[in-house]
Order: C-alpha cells, then structure tokens, then sequence
C-alpha cells in the first residue's frame, strides 16, 4: 500500500504569474493499493459538488501517464482520497492531484525517475508548474520553465508568516480566467510587475515584509481578473485595514490570501465581512506555509 | 573638506531590466571643499576623452539639486575628482556622480535630508533608480518605483563571487539604447523574463548558482540592444565556455557583465579574444562586488 499527502497550493501571489507558488498546510491524502478493478473513494472537499469520476481521473491519468513515460502500463489500483482542498478555487487542488498521480505512479516503478523529471511530467500535464513545484517541494518556489523542462529555486518561508485564504463559494474555471489575459502587455506595466515580484521575493528572503503590500499589487493580471470576483478591491482593502501584510489573488482565483504576522482572525474577519457585503459568500482558512512538500509513507 | 566615494554599478544582469543593480569595487572619489570660485580637478577614467566640464556639471547639477530641495543655495566648491569608472560603458558613471553630489550637498546641509530622500532625489535626476540604489547601498539591490517613490531591497552577494567585466573600446549612449526598446512585449517574453529575473535573484539568495547561466538569458531587451555591440553572442558563449555561471550585457551597454566562481582570468581572455576577433578592441576589469555603498569620510 502507497499512502502521498500533498500540500494545497497558492500561485502568482500578484506579480508573480507563473513564477510564485506557495505550498500550504492544507492537504490531499491518497492511498493506493493494488486491486482487481480500479475503483476510487473519494471523501473531503468536493466529494459531494463534484463528479467523482472526474477527480479520481486526473490522479489516476498521472498514476497512467508515470507508466506510459516508463513504457510500462499501470495496474489497477483501489484509491481511497480525503482532500482537504478546496476545488477549482485558486488553491492548486489539481496540481495535488498530478502530484498524488506521479508520485504514487512512481513509487510502484520502484522510483524509476527522479523529483526533477517527475516535475516535468506533472508540470507537461498541468500546463505550467508554478503550483507543481511547491507541491512536490514545498516553501516558496520561483520557476522558470524553458523547453518542456522546468527550473526552480527555494526560498524559506519566514516562521513568523500568518496565511489567510477566504475561499468564495464559487468557483472559477482557470481557463476562463486565463482566457482574459492580454497577448502584449505595455513595457511599463512589464516593468512594474518584474519590479514588484522582485521585491516580494527579496522580501520573502530578508524577512522583512514593510514593502510586501506594494510589492503584491499586479498591474497586468488581476486587473483584469478581478472582474470575475464581486467585491475584489474591497476585500483586499479590507483585508489591508485589518492588519494584513499583502493581499492578492490565489492563483486564477477566486480566493483571496493574504499575510499577516499577527491579527489573523482580523484580517479573516474583514475579509469575510467585506466578500458578504457584496454578496458573496465565502469560508476562511488559516493556513501555515508548508516546509517539506509532498510527502510518501 | 568634505570625501566621498561612490561604487560603480551593472544594472538589468540580463532579465532585470531597470530593476537589478550591483556594486562594484570600482570608485568615484570626489573631494569638495568650499572655495570663493567653483572649480574641478579631474583625474583618471575619461580625463582625456571628455569634455570636463559636463562631467563637472553632473556632480556640481546634483549639490545645486539637493540645496534647491531644501530651498536654499549652493556655496562654490573646488571639486577635486578622482575617477575610476569607464564612462558611457554601462557601468553607472553617471549614477555615481550624481550620487556624490547628492551627498556632498547633503552634507554641507547637515544631513537634512535622509538615505531615502536622496535616493529619491537622485534618482528623480538619473531617470531610473537601479544604478541609483546599489551606488547609494551596495550589494546586489532590487528596486521598485512608484509615484516618484524608490523602494528597495537589498541582497548580500556571495562572498566567492567574481565579476569579470569586458569594457569595449567604444562609448553607447544610454538614450540610444533605450530607443529602440518596444513599447509592449509579448506576453510569453514578458513571463519568461519575469521566471528568469525571479530564478537569478534567489540563485543569488540561495548562493547557488547552477542556473544562473539560463536565468541570465533574457528575451525582451538584450536581443534589441545586442545589434550595438559586434560580436556580443561570441562574447557570451565564449564566457560560459571558459567557466562563466552566467554572462550579460552591463546595464545598456556595451560593457558585458560575466559571473564566476573560479578561473576568472579564462573567462577574461576568452571574452576579449571574442571581442577582438569581431575587431572591438577592450578592457577587462577582475572585480568583487562591493558591500558598502558609497561611503562618506
């Protein structure tokens, strides 16, 4: 029996479009065992909104895709999943699943490939790796992808970091919300963005989070996202008065995370109030960073 | 009797355009003492070639700016300048004299002004602050500007980083290499450098530099500004393959900027034998980055 637990995830964090990720304490947990027919149960987040069907394939389709790569083909497995993330929400739930796939994939190849090349082989199925990396490693993960191969680096997420997520009850497909997205963008806002995530970054590193609210406000991608997220801006405002760090879009969203380093359930609070305002309404989670990554028992 | 002396700096280092800048242990001295006539004394880098009296005018420009900041008027000075850094070469000259002037004014005003409001100032004058900042601070700097604001945060460079840098014997204009930069990029450029900046700065955070080579690589501005200085692909290929982690052009140019961890003067010799061959005649500079920033005595 192969049990994996993967980390949810939060990617861009503003500026960064498909560079920044963070993995969070908030987990999708699979256990394999090999069966006479594939079958899935399937509990946690999702399990009653959701197709099952659908999930399970895309954990089974990487456990299948791990195989094909090896040129072997998969055997039949009983999965039993609990998820603990929130899916199609901005929180890398299929990002986990890639991960749980290719991980459990490999294990039952004795380890045939390395963690570099089965984040090319997760990164190839989700399309891009900026949640797949901190999936698989865990902390904070830069990545830089250059034909079909995928380069990263770490950084140590600071001790003292306070995560606040408010998760709308809606969702948001990725693909419409990266649809928007403009073919150019104007070199001063390219300019502002790179200067904004590189200042994240630093800060991240340094510890020192004085200039992360300016640092995390994207000037190509959320403004055009956020039109699909009622109450947005105020959220963010909010989330800013209470106390908060930074704020910004989880990945495609539509959550919401922001930082804090103390006052958490302030900034949760805010936040929460402020989507209710505009009638939407949402969940809050207070999340820890994630240090280690998918993890195999 | 008023000394300072001011690093040179290597904006951009590829991806970070007006973003990265680092110190270099190559100086600007200026010595000012109050005189009944204004004058100076220039000795060293650009003695011969220049016009003396613009370069004069940048420092004397800058005292003028700090004392009309604080409302009131400059006294005369004998200036008496001692100039190591090639001028025109993309290696901040212009940054440095500013800020020696910023800070000599600042000086004869006691301190009015802070570290921060001189870099706002100065950086007000050059038009962009990530000369600026490094000149100002040292080490290997990222600066964001918002509404005529500089913000910043600094990276300690490694200490076995070495910094070999190629100066041809030609002079380019900042203003002509900024020119024929686009006014939008395209989006898969636009993301690719932001991967690659993000990947160099934690390569510099994490000391690791493995994959500094292809972080170096950018997409937008280099491919541009490479047609101003023959032979500038040789030269970098020539770099990496004398034992370079990664190799750009200095700030605009025409100074090519290489990075290593051991066989400096190789990768030296193989970057002027690149040049020479495509007849550009050069100087290399073996330097360290510099910690201090500029320093006042």
């Amino acid at each position: 029996m192969i049990k994996v637990k993967v980390p949810a995830t939060s990617a861009n964090l503003g500026p960064g479009f498909d560079t920044f990720g963070l993995a969070l304490d908030l987990f999708l947990t699979v256990e394999a065992a090999e069966a006479i027919k594939t079958s899935c149960r399937f509990t946690g987040e999702g399990q009653d909104q959701l197709n099952q069907e659908e999930e399970e394939n895309i954990i089974i389709k990487a456990i299948k895709r791990v195989f094909r790569e090896a040129g072997e083909t998969a055997p039949d497995l009983a999965l039993t999943v609990n998820n603990q993330i929130p899916i199609g929400k901005g929180l890398g739930s299929s990002a986990a699943a890639i991960v749980s796939g290719v991980l459990i994939g490999n294990e039952l190849l004795d380890k045939k490939f390395s963690h570099g090349q089965l984040i090319n082989i997760a990164a190839d199925m989700e399309g891009h790796a900026d949640n797949i990396v901190p999936a698989m490693s865990g902390e904070l993960t830069t990545v830089m992808e250059d034909d079909k191969t995928v380069y990263y680096q770490k950084i140590k997420t600071p001790a003292d970091l306070k995560i606040i997520i408010a998760v709308p009850d809606f969702q948001l497909p990725t693909h419409k919300s990266r649809e928007i997205l403009p073919e150019k963008a104007d070199i001063h806002d390219t300019t502002a963005n790179l200067q904004r995530a590189c200042l994240l970054l630093a800060s991240f590193f340094n510890g020192d989070f004085s200039l992360l609210d300016i640092a995390m406000d994207d000037k190509i991608y959320q403004p055009l996202r956020k039109q699909f997220i009622p109450g947005f801006d105020e959220v963010l405002n909010q989330a800013r008065a209470a106390g908060a760090k930074g704020a910004a879009l989880s990945g495609a969203g539509p959550s919401v995370i922001a930082f804090a380093l103390n006052r958490e359930e302030a900034v949760g609070q805010a936040m929460q109030e402020a989507f209710n305002k505009n009638n939407v309404s949402c969940r809050i989670f207070y999340l820890n960073p994630n240090h280690t990554g998918a993890v195999i028992f």
